[in-house]
């Protein structure tokens, strides 16, 4: 079991995960490209190393990148000889997953790599601004592959769930990656192209002035820096450009819709109803979830069950319970969790 | 000047509206489809009327449709005979206003209608949500035509600004519709598609799982009552159908710029570029506007001045203004206003 973790980079994300681990009794190491945080992160009992490479040679069993995604590359560079594969199990928090295990190969630490991606933060940044609370509640994506060695998944997850009393799911590195250009990559593309619309109108001032709820709710992610979400769509960007197609095909097909909609052509009329029922699972989904939230504590434990992980096949096993919207909440030892199950869509 | 209004249907904007104007000190005469509300808005200084001819051969100066627009053309029906139109000036607070004015021409009453559109609103419905509050900063459109009678249109505006303490921009039927449809009609399609888009996935659980705060915000309006969605949509076609396939081909372009930026293609990365830069206006307007709220009463009046309305050609004048972003929040006498300038974009 791990009770040593390292971090890399202390900002929000880093920051709020050095203290919460801290917080909760384990031995942590810590660098950041400035030593600004350093005084501030040792009254939260961080121990600060003052160069990377320190950091790795002091064998942490968990090293968790938490630094910025261009920074990745060079410093996989400057740890690769520092870190001993066989003592340190590295991971991070990157938003993109085949693109960080693709450098972390590269890097010939692909053996000792598990990935994991929380879903955690907020608009701010900055060691200032971290805190241990940001991670309440947080479910953490784990990325895994066929070669992932089950008991250095098991040290990270333990300590996601026992340590930092998070939830957490197991995917491939190529289903987060779909996921995250889902929910997150091609929206954020979608709300700048609907600001480009407006702003391309003669009668945008007319527009914006008439601007309520769901135009300010649509577009609130084309108003954060473009060159964040610039970068944030390019490390995703083969997921963005599929989903960005079927969308347009979805739209034209619904313009279709409403232009053959005559009275006559009983099709478009059926596809318009289609339109607006087909995401009815996920109206459900929302207010099954709303609903829940509101159970009492005893009720939800209704939901929970154990899982014996297969050890010949717990890749494909744990992807399938995430599938079925299961998260693996505690570890009662190696190899026994238990699965909260969520409802459906 | 008004001084008699008279209110079809006591839901929750004809009820707000109703109380709004009693309580300003106005004769406030109403009718609704059930006689249910009656009591308590008769506590509130509104005068019941049993029939809906009734209310019409109380002769109000100005008449406000507040009923459904799906009741419109039968409600035009039983009001065509009995208006005096001498008197009454028809007005209404339909979303779109294209085929109001149709339905308003077609009962024979187009010679005394003015349009009205009051950004107002919030998720309840009925007269027991109903708030004299829910105007507070309201902004209006009034819409107008070529034949519109600009005494009709300054009874109108007057009482909306002079009245109500509201402000109002002037617009033709299509300028409104076509504005209506880029900032709400169209993306309540888009939110619509996306949840469609994920249903259709088989990972639709995990991503719903990874969803957070721009996924939650992009799909808010998706989860709405799909029926009203679709009849909204269905009132504003031709223009969302126009915004969607502009939609779709922004869409499509920025997938391709996608595909092709690979470091040889100078071209895609600069498509690239203006797709993230193309909306800069908005986000500055947006800040400016933050900004502008912020500022104390006082500097706000900096951006006040005053119109004398030409008579021979108030129409498109008042629609120029608003293009340039004034607002016109009240009347100094009959032709003369003062106008409020708002950051442009």
């Amino acid at each position: 079991m791990v009770t040593s973790i390292g971090i890399v980079g202390l900002g929000l994300i880093g920051g709020s995960l050095a203290r919460r681990a801290a917080a909760r009794g384990y031995e942590v190491l810590a660098w950041n490209h400035t030593p600004r945080p350093y005084e501030t992160a040792r009254r939260d009992g961080i121990q600060c190393v003052e160069t990377l490479e320190g950091l790795a040679q002091a064998r942490p069993e968990l090293l968790i990148l938490c630094n910025p995604l261009k920074a990745m590359p060079s410093i996989l560079a400057r740890l690769a000889p520092a870190i001993d594969p066989d003592v340190t199990t590295l991971s991070d928090v990157g938003s993109v997953k085949g693109m960080v295990r693709e450098q972390v190969s590269q890097a010939g630490l692909g053996g000792c790599y598990v990935g994991a991606h929380p879903m955690a933060g907020n608009e701010h940044s900055g060691f200032e601004a971290s805190d241990p609370a940001l991670y309440d509640g947080a479910l953490w994506a784990i990325t895994v592959d066929a070669d992932t060695e089950y008991r250095r998944f098991a040290d990270v997850a333990r300590f996601i769930t026992n340590g930092l009393g998070n939830e957490l799911i197991v995917l491939d590195d190529a289903t987060h990656d779909r996921a995250a250009a889902l929910i997150s990559h091609m929206p954020h593309a979608v709300a700048t192209a609907m600001i480009n619309e407006l702003c391309a109108s003669p009668e945008r001032n007319i527009a914006a002035a008439l601007a309520a709820g769901s135009w300010r709710d649509m577009t609130r992610v084309a108003l954060t820096d473009p060159n964040r979400t610039r970068a944030m769509i390019d490390e995703d960007r083969t997921n963005v450009e599929v989903l960005l197609r079927s969308m347009a095909a979805r739209l034209l097909a619904f313009a279709d819709d409403l232009q053959h909609d005559d009275g006559v052509h009983g099709d478009a009329e059926a596809a318009i109803a289609e339109f607006f029922s087909a995401g009815q699972s996920f109206r459900d989904f929302k207010a099954q979830t709303a609903r829940g939230k509101q159970t009492v504590q005893g009720e939800s434990q209704l939901h929970e069950t154990t899982l014996d992980i297969d050890p010949a096949r717990w890749q494909s096993e744990l992807l399938e319970s995430a599938k079925q919207g299961e998260r693996i909440t505690r570890f009662l030892d190696d190899r026994r969790v238990t699965i909260r199950r969520q409802p459906i869509i």
